[in-house]
């Protein structure tokens, strides 16, 4: 096959005199393999110890590597061959290849100088896991499809909940995303909205229902109306205040004006850390609301959830336990690799009514204790996810997780007070927890040149290759984001960070 | 904290004597350990490599354990801490707690005698690019954020495609599972068929929507309406033929029927593989009657749709091409580790319009070729899925997948001929692939007495530890299946099984 010989002269033509891999050991050639079978077990130990070795280095110097690489769309798959080989090739040349064709194409989430968007870390012990979930391959359908999986997600979920402070009897379950985990939330507050109008002797019609949320939410609350077909500007998005906090007495206003209007309300959605600036919607006062007209009650707290194991953060979450759903995310700021949601439910009958394809006279398990995800899921299939939160959470124990998240703040409110004292920066936005959203705003500039100027200073800190910043906009206002959340981000890195942004705002001025 | 000391001497409590993590080497306790960051990465390497050993005596000896854990449901929940640790605990004893806590309640799909529901294998190469995946923990959310995780995703699906023989040129993705899949295929269906109303100038009544697939459909298919809102019953079940096949000309009455009755068909649901006995539909007729009425049409070959890298099954693919939405598991039948569902999209404008919230207008991409999934896609983040999809194809190649498949088909087809040989067992379906469907039925027992003893005869077979199997029922027939498909299964396990059953079967007549 001629595709496959180019394969093969494509891929040994590769320079390999710097690759970590080692390439001298060699495994056997594919047409010595036996053909048919895995990898004998020999094999992936001498491999295995090879990629923990690697990724042991990665770990010790992410530096190395530029935060984000400097290539064009296109140019990976260009590189690669057009078709896949026919014949077997040996473990070596494909570790060799991932270090030499992929990682250069890859943007390092777990630099240290990574600092967009919410920034993670798949933390060590939770790699670790991973690589034993891969191996047990647990594939979670019913509870006797791996009583471990299921229990140990139900022990991790509990124990999530008692540190957040949350009710300990809720129903808890993970899944992929936030994305997810809202559309389960919706799906349910559709299901309770179409059982409320049944009681009430009321039409239920799709194209009515409204939902509110605030301005600042994450879209992923507007994609489920997308998702579930329902009319999108039935997606209300509230007004904040100043400090971008959903204002509750606009959403009062919205839903009496709905109301006479012949909308249907069905569901509130509040945020705690909103994903421009992390701020934190009234949930007391919107829980109020949700009950006062019997609405659900969903909150995202795919960020900032995490903070309420620290004490002196946790008054964020007051009013969450008069939820309907709630999320928290600990593939964002809990260390934990993607994916991993938390999704925690008070009302499980309504998803179960919702989702279940069994109806209940003819639910027969065994033992109540035997639960099975899939009759609250949309997906079927779920991975072993609750072993790596296992590993993280015994392995750092709330102290060392609580540790790391103050240093966060603590780094987030230093570079924070850089940006207050220096005349020519100005902090746009509160910073409750670890982002920080400023501008640079030198003084006799009109405000009508800021966001080009800005603009020009985030792509010239990015291309240094040493962080990673991302923007929003607020009030018109082009800003910059810096999100402390990496697990091996450090003093040293924002006084860096600091550094260069003094450097290249001067440059972003005259260029 | 009381909690926390009860954690710890539980913790300690258990017995170390036969496990083999290494309990001497010891990390530092707690107290010594920096509470700041994350593992060192010397620690990492150390406790990888002990991961890496336990995995790979693991697969080297996987009949150690029974297939599935002699548990009641809870006990688990009940063993465990109620709460998790306040200080962290060293990785040495979390990996013994995991040996010994955690693997007695594993159900082993990685067993050579996990032959339930369809069998999978996370292969060993799988599970190296998992640790890599988790190491690196990209998160894809646009081009960006991980450009190698983006063109990756490209090339192999490409690569796939093209072993399959379908179009190079279809838009494919990774997602997490069929069901979310499937749920993107109805999602496009729906928007294809409102954007077919508006321009008709036809009401368009979301109410009145019918689908239509299989009586011998995944249940994920009706799910997508309870997901969406649609009404449950406008999930129209075809019957099927003798050999469990949609029948062509009972779609085309349904169709009519409803268009008749003010109902507006828009998609239908074809299966490659249907999982209780992998039957085929018509496809090519099934994309007929698609065409000549204008519906989506969906495959669903989650299971099946790896044999069509097998040229002596493509044909089963025939009419694929024909189709709008495709989706097959590696994660089951091609020794991915759990999760990556390979999805094709004939026109992705369709998805992309009814999931992005860009409007077209405003996109503004740098370059086409920098895709970004998430406005394909109902989640906005995913995994690096890419990389262990590569690794697999790359280290079987084409031919090492097709000896594995066509050693699973030769099991399958050795189990079903001792049964057709043997006067007390009868086939219940056609094998096209490696699933058997069968049943004990000894001369001279009554019909009425058939199903009960054929339930004994799978728990008794199933309590041994050595084998998993599962049933279906079949024109009111309690039937087993022998699904082979782990990488690790082979001729002494099905002879083991078959002289099992023959013991087991007896006994199961008597009781």
């Amino acid at each position: 096959m001629a595709d496959d010989e180019t394969v093969r002269n494509e891929s040994e033509g590769f320079p390999n005199s710097d690759a970590a891999f080692d390439l001298t050991g060699g495994s056997p050639e594919p047409e010595l393999r036996e053909l048919i079978g895995d990898m004998s077990p020999d094999e992936f130990r001498r491999f295995g110890h090879q990629a923990v070795d690697w990724l042991a280095d990665y770990f010790e110097h992410p530096e190395r590597y530029p935060v984000q690489p400097d290539v064009t769309p296109g140019a990976l798959v260009d590189a690669l061959p057009r078709s896949a080989p026919d014949q077997g090739e040996p473990m070596d040349r494909i570790l060799a290849d991932f270090e030499r064709q992929i990682v250069p194409h890859v943007t390092h989430w777990n630099h240290p100088g990574f600092m967009g968007y919410f920034a993670t870390s798949g933390s060590m012990p939770g790699v670790l896991a991973e690589a034993l979930i891969a191996g047990l391959n647990n594939i979670g359908l019913l509870w006797k499809t791996s009583p471990a999986l299921v229990e140990l997600e139900q022990v991790t979920l509990r124990w999530l909940a008692e540190w957040l402070g949350l009710p300990k009897d809720w129903f808890g379950m993970t899944l992929a995303g936030a994305s997810v985990a809202s559309l389960h939330a919706v799906i349910a507050a559709r299901e309770a909205a179409k059982e409320q109008a049944r009681v009430n002797g009321k039409r239920f019609d799709l194209d009515k229902l409204t939902l509110y949320t605030s301005e600042q939410a994450h879209s992923s609350i507007e994609k489920t109306m997308l998702v579930l077909g329902l009319p999108r500007e039935n997606c209300r998005k509230v007004g904040v205040d100043d400090e971008f906090r959903m204002r509750a007495e606009l959403l009062e206003n919205l839903i009496q004006e709905d109301l006479a209007g012949g909308f249907q309300p069905f569901c509130i959605v509040g945020t705690i850390g909103t994903t421009s600036t992390t701020s934190v919607d009234p949930i007391a006062a919107l829980a109020d609301i949700a009950e006062s007209h019997s609405l659900w009650f969903h909150v995202d707290a795919a960020y900032a959830g995490a903070a309420g194991i620290l004490p002196e953060k946790r008054h964020y979450l007051d009013g969450c336990e008069r939820a309907d759903t709630f999320l928290l995310n600990p593939h964002k700021w809990l260390f934990t690799p993607m994916d991993l949601t938390a999704f925690y439910c008070r009302r499980p009958e309504e998803l179960r009514q919702a989702l279940s394809l069994v109806p209940a006279y003819l639910r027969s398990e065994q033992d109540e204790r035997a639960v099975n995800f899939m009759e609250y899921a949309v997906p079927l299939g779920r991975r072993f996810r609750a072993l790596k939160l296992w590993f993280v959470m015994r392995y750092f124990g709330r102290a060392g997780l609580m540790a790391n998240l103050r240093e966060h703040i603590r780094l987030a409110e230093g570079f924070g007070k850089r940006v207050d004292e220096h005349p020519d920066f100005e902090r746009i936005a509160l910073t409750p927890f670890s982002v920080v959203c400023f501008r640079y705003k030198p003084a006799g500039v009109d405000e009508g040149r800021l966001n080009a100027i800005n603009q020009r200073l985030i792509e010239a800190i990015n291309a240094t290759g040493e962080f990673f910043l991302s923007s929003t906009v607020l009030h018109d206002q082009f800003t910059l984001r810096v999100a402390i959340g990496n697990i091996h981000t450090r003093e040293k890195h924002v006084e860096r960070l600091w550094e260069l942004m003094l450097e290249k705002s001067s440059e972003a001025l005259t260029s």
